[in-house]
């Protein structure tokens, strides 16, 4: 009888993108007893560290610390099962093939039930394709059973792409609604616990609320919080949903 | 206790479509007890029914009859539980504000759970896209307050685009690869009583096996065959499917 | 010398869309000292009033009034000067050649500078595009030489789209980001005059302040509230804006 | 032995659409001893003739006939062999089922083996995309084995769409560059023969020259004049071309 | 006189691509007395082998040369008077400029009429858009005037982009549909000695087959089986076709 | 008080790129006493240079040389303040990270209230979408705090795409149609310094004629010469215009 908890994979270009942006889903599917696991590309540390940097004397590597520390926090109270810092840069994320590698690696060993990563395109920042672009390419990788023959390749997850800052401009559109009002509070929580950038709290607070009432449009239920996300790849299915 | 089936709703051009297009689905739904709704706006009498009107003597009336005998047999075959025509004509199809009142009734009565229906665009039939226009603008119909006012509005079901002829040229795209393996025979068997459009058997069966390739390739389950459907609204759930 | 304040003209499908989605930019222009004119295609009688028929005994006639009302009591809290309504029906709308021979008339009488409008899709309301549609060619009718042809025609006023409830699924996109943060107050007490849809007061002061944040986001200003609007034709202009 | 010439079909919108924007392909089937064939939904009476307007007393009878002999005379430059004048008014144009099978009707006397017509869509002129909407359904229609079945029906003779005033604007693209050099003085001929709209003269012949040169640039030759098409449907082919 | 066979050249990505996706106008050209020229950026060894993989024991190297041999094949059975191993290794794929370079050189020295290679997208499979990629810079080097200034340039070969596993995911629209009905037996058998991928024989006679019916249904032809590619330059040309 | 003149960046993948596409506005903002800058990242040596190549015995020290001389005499004429040549080569362009970080120190340095650049597609050159990637990302990296933190961030200068050679096939479109009337003779002044290229002056000649009756179309002005630009931001304002 298998017992192992399910698992599924999130890939972050920076160490907060998957706290505003996935948390939802990570605090859903962790309360239900999933694996959740976490890869940061980078720290965010150039890019998305603006009030750290207005300390003065401030170090890249404090930085980096204090950004690791409260990924790790946040990550902590949405429940997931392992958070990795690849440690890349960014601004701008340049990913070789080692990265690549491990992240197939990562792959083949976690065999997620699905992945989620940024949208295909942002002009506002390109580190979100880039990690999407590694997550999909590792991903093909791990398919391939040329790769580590000697180990098992991977099945066919399907990627979801979480919403970006500005949708309408990244060409995203949300395909699939994800009802996280139960976790809503774990979500705002771990929010909260990104304390370099508290401008964003109740953006995304109001991008869920705004996503919620969607939901509830486009369904007969009542969703107070919602996460939108985009497909990659057709759903396979048995039934509609 | 609320022992109704729940029920579901085909809105098909001519009267063949739906064999072609969504049989699978309506025979695994009907299997599982649901009630499946047909609604043909015409009978394909003009367009599609080449081989009735290569008969010398031929009459419309006679087409009409022969029409919708094969459309009852098939949708007797599927497992439907009613079939309705609307004779609106076809090549061009017309529809007036009528059938669109009566078609909004229909939503009204059945309470579908989701609506299966064509295309948004095609180059090569103008009468398909046009009855996805008036199943939707039934729909949004159905949902007004005002409209009615004495009998309950519908809910919000979700869409569902079946699979033109040529799927690029009408700018389709399968976002859900439903398995139909399971009722593969009875939707070959449906399509076998369509005597007018024998050539279709094979394209058909064709395009089946290809999105069961598909469906196969997009997750790791063994899918033999499969329909496609493009959605036009979100999916809203509370897990990845 | 002319004094004649400069005039544009808001086509709104249903009696408050106009407030909702164009509520700032009207109130900007008003306050600037414009006259702004709003046509009412349809009192939203049908689609749009909810609130009102769950009331026992409501009737068509007193929808309309107290649709009529509450429009006309947010127009003067933005400062419009005129507002129109054409009672065509809504849900579905059916706009005849006389209702776009009269706003193409108004065209010619008004001489708008722009004109604000719907986005060109909406898969949940299609009185949304039609509104759009019929106030794009009664601007080009209104063009046209042989159209009355002893009154003036106009010249090419631009058209904005305002911000459709479900953006991506309607295929709009932000292109401009008005700055509403002086008149917000005043749009926001226009929003509160619809009693009969309180349940969007909430969501598009959220929508505002996203478009605020937004609207800082590519620029170097602090704005707090904006709307988004599309353009459909090429800005002409002298300088980069 | 079939000593019939080929045919083609041109539906115009507007009674001078033809000169400007497919001019150089009817004159260089016409020289090829082709029968092209022309069809004007209307004259342009309003819309398109201002010039005429503009004369003191202008009657829309007048109006039609003016346009009417310099369509004609355009035409006969042109080489082709008939222009007819369906008269269904523009600015707004509207088209309706008589018309749409009297097209039909033509289209099965013809049998053209090519059909131009307008692009899909233009937000400066409603009367195009609908000129391109009838001469696409009438051909539906004309294929269909129903309509007149004492009639043989048309095969599926390919559409192509002509460059509309500003291509970007109305998402037209050119996919067949035309080689029109060798009767360029011809379509310039016919283009002055159109007294009433003077200043397309030079605009349209920058346009050749345009796609002249990008037509060079698309292959090994020398190009000097071309007109530009966009394609509706998949090219069928035994070589690359 | 020029007695010299006109050339055109396939980039194929993996070994077996150019077989299941042009071979049909591979077959058909070098029957024409083409010389067919073909160029494999790698031998699909880790992501295109998985028969091979799954032999105990199997090593990088016999892969390749199982590969190689069964590419030297169909290559011979189509007809092709080249065919070139570029050996940058496979998913993922990484082309330097040497290769860049030497593909360069290959257009100058073979100035091929024509070029077949993969679609611009492929959410599957990156390398498939990297061979496109690359074959799109190559030429556009081979054109440069500054580079290896003593050899000729080249002029601008049409690109023809074929079919992919799942077109529609890929954004790839069959804008040409090539009749390789003469030559299907030979495609056919080529396809055949592909053993290490059998599975694909069927799915790619189904491929061809709707592309036949498809052909057909775009014509007046009788055409069975058909291959389908996407253009992405403009089709230069003094008649329709 | 703040005396500085306002700046401008013009990113320009070869050394001649921003005199056809841009000159207008170069320009025109020269004129009106802004500080307008040129970054150069290639003379275009091998790729644009053929009229130098074709002299017997040409050396690509006296081609770039000579591309620098022209590109410095138009930037003179066009009254731009810098012009800077970062000599990454062309054809294929390669932009390593020391570039991108002298762009990144380009943009902090000068402060641009605006940016022009290449289209972000180009099937027929890509050094120009290169280019524009380039831009784009060095203005991602000036607005890093962490990237050289002693040093002010910039703010959002907007991004306008210059027009390409052949705007469709590069998916690129007008969106802002820019007067450049009262400059025309100063850019058709500096078109015809770049002797090397003397096939194009009459190509955007034709170009600025044809965008100067789109704007006049577009408005009610009467504009002789344009130049059009794409957007990738929106617009932020407080007027429409």
């Amino acid at each position: 009888m298998n017992t192992q908890p399910k698992t599924a994979l999130v890939v972050s270009a920076h160490s907060a993108d998957f706290v505003w942006r996935a948390g939802g889903a990570i605090a859903l599917y962790a309360a239900r007893g999933w694996d959740m696991h976490i890869v940061c590309l980078s720290f965010g540390e150039r890019g998305e560290s603006a009030k750290l940097w207005r300390q003065p004397g401030m170090e890249m590597t404090t930085v980096k610390q204090e950004r690791e520390k409260e990924a790790r926090k946040a990550a902590g109270i949405l429940g997931a099962r392992t958070i990795h810092f690849m440690d890349v840069g960014d601004y701008p994320m340049r990913v070789n093939d080692d990265v690549l590698f491990a992240l197939a690696d990562l792959y083949r060993e976690l065999k997620p039930e699905f992945v989620l990563t940024h949208s295909l395109k942002d002009p506002y920042n390109f580190d979100h394709p880039m990690a999407t672009h590694i997550a999909q390419e590792a991903r093909i990788v791990a398919q391939a059973h040329g790769h580590h023959p000697e180990k098992p390749v991977i099945g066919a997850p399907p990627v979801f792409l979480f919403e970006p800052h500005q949708p309408e401009q990244c060409e995203w559109k949300p395909e699939v609604l994800l009802d996280i009002s139960d976790v809503w509070q774990t979500k705002r929580e771990a929010m909260e616990s990104m304390a370099a950038q508290e401008h964003l709290w109740e953006y995304y607070t109001r991008v869920a609320l705004q996503r919620g009432v969607q939901a509830s449009r486009n369904s007969d239920l009542k969703i107070k919080y919602a996460e939108g996300y985009q497909r990659i790849f057709p759903q396979v299915t048995a039934q509609f949903s």
